[in-house]
């Protein structure tokens, strides 16, 4: 232990005694970039969590205000992806819902037929617009398929079930062009869960489902239940905690609802029946436990659900650090996953 | 924070400003046992680390004795997976090398001609003799599947490669009376190591590989380099930390070799051909590094590779915790692994 404010605690929580059973105390540690993982991915591990406002008491007019200048704040990201990835974005409506159709210079002989809907991530309020593509851009690049990427709608004005409504609508009018065993549905974060309430929500009523599906550390919990809630806390350093801005995000959100309702946490959600499912994370995710329980749940409904955990990272970064080659290998091994189990 | 030394030391750490990079301070933290898992793998996953001694100075007598002492206290758990289920244990030998042959009660038709080899855990220097069976016998149980568990010779009469030798001169003789490609490998911790190692080994020599391999939260690299461990340092309350215990069986094991060689931290070693292999962790576990970055070169290998983490536990839990769901469900997952891969 090299920091010695650490050794000092360590001594302080000894005099103090061990804390009650069955919570444990761990003490605070130093962490050191890892050396396994390429130098990009070392540059997004490195930094610490920046921290986060708690919007927990914002207005309306507040949240706006958040809301507009986290957007803002992405275009530049966006904008680096149009430029590195050769592909075309054209915003249009489907069922009344806005969509962004992407399409890669490159299609696959195999993918002619096929098609992935995303649902991007941002904590159900955030990444409204044409910013909502930037994993949908990843994905039809390393997939060589045409991804249609729903902007659902959010809060503030829009809560739960909004953007349900939005993912089924769309989905409707997908499988009248398309044949459902063809088409993939794909998130992460918030878009994960989206992913796997949308599916919930389509097996209640009754309509065919996707082929196969990716939930990308899905937040498959809208409460702080799960152990790396705890033990992944502050050592993400994209999240950083539940306490403040995620769970505002989630009572935004769900509004009048329980946040355990399966459409809002799916994780308590019957998963029989569901398509096979690919579900990412990394080694300091604060959704890792959201991952691995839905993981084990499909398991035991029977369904074939592939993992992929990144080493060194936080939450979601295999879709942000897009110099690494590590979001290169993730995006492919889930290309893979899609082309093993979609039909053609 | 519910702890008020954390947030003392945070406000510390404040005042002291940011820890140079790249390293990161993470403050303490209180760890509540999840409630996201079985009742039984509470009970598991609730107590601290209990500490372990540093032997890294004791003479070849004191490791004799330390690992007396560690066998003996393991015997309890042997006796009792011979209560629970219905297995024969036959001790014999095959190819100068102890094996135990394990037949559970019940062999499936698909596996009646099949046959897994087992290597057990213990920093390649623990659980020697009849207590080497204990994973084996829960996987023969779960799989409905014979195995022999290979007793290979170990440290300090025994270093490196010794054991490499012993679960190679096995395969030999096993696949003189078994098609290679019916028959699995699989282990966990130092097992799990001993797996992967094993078949670099034969693909060295040029000897027809298994059909599908399980390497447990294997002991992929013998030297503190990857994420979780410093992550999950003291998070983990199996293993706690490498620093004293595990380093000094690492480099006992080794002797005189360098640590980072593929036979003995086979991360380092070249995956291309490997049979199918599910890898297993948990969200605690110190090996969850050791576990991800294995599945990431075996995918890039374009081996099939699949991965199970289970919620809350920390090293090998699903091995010891036999009273806990979850453990029957690992081992029943694993068992469809198999009986997907192999041949009959």
């Amino acid at each position: 232990m090299k920091n010695p404010w650490a050794a000092l605690f360590i001594a302080l929580i000894t005099l103090a005694g061990a804390a009650a059973a069955p919570e444990r105390t761990i003490p605070a540690r130093t962490l050191p970039t890892p050396s396994t993982v390429s130098p990009a991915l070392q540059e997004v591990i490195a930094p610490a969590w920046p921290g986060a406002p708690d919007p927990s008491h914002y207005s309306t007019a507040q949240w706006k205000d958040y809301i507009r200048g986290r957007n803002a704040a992405r275009e530049p990201f966006l904008r680096s992806l149009k430029q590195k990835f050769n592909v075309t974005v054209r915003a249009g409506m489907l069922a009344g819902v806005r969509v962004y159709r992407v399409i890669p210079d490159v299609i696959a002989e195999e993918n002619r037929r096929r098609l992935l809907v995303h649902v991007h991530g941002g904590a159900y309020i955030l990444y409204g617009g044409e910013i909502a593509t930037t994993e949908a851009i990843l994905m039809a690049h390393y997939g060589q398929i045409e991804v249609v990427s729903v902007d659902y709608r959010m809060p503030p004005d829009f809560p739960f079930p909004a953007a349900l409504d939005d993912t089924v609508a769309v989905w409707r009018e997908v499988i009248k062009g398309h044949t459902p065993l063809n088409v993939g549905l794909f998130g992460t974060s918030a878009g994960g869960g989206l992913t796997l309430a949308t599916v919930i929500k389509l097996k209640e009523l009754g309509l065919p489902l996707p082929g196969a599906l990716m939930a990308g550390t899905p937040w498959s919990d809208l409460t702080k239940t799960g152990d790396t809630y705890y033990t992944h806390e502050y050592v993400d350093n994209v999240l950083g905690t539940n306490d403040g801005r995620l769970e505002a995000a989630a009572k935004l959100y769900a509004g009048t609802h329980d946040l355990k309702e399966p459409l809002l946490s799916p994780v308590y959600g019957d998963f029989s029946g569901f398509p096979p499912t690919i579900l990412l994370s990394g080694t300091r995710d604060l959704f890792l436990s959201n991952t691995v329980r839905v993981q084990q749940k499909l398991l035991q409904a029977g369904v074939p659900a592939d993992l992929l955990v990144f080493e060194g990272e936080s939450h979601a970064q295999y879709a942000s650090a897009i110099e690494a080659p590590e979001s290169a290998a993730a995006f492919r091994e889930v290309a893979h996953f899609f082309n093993a189990h979609l039909d053609k």
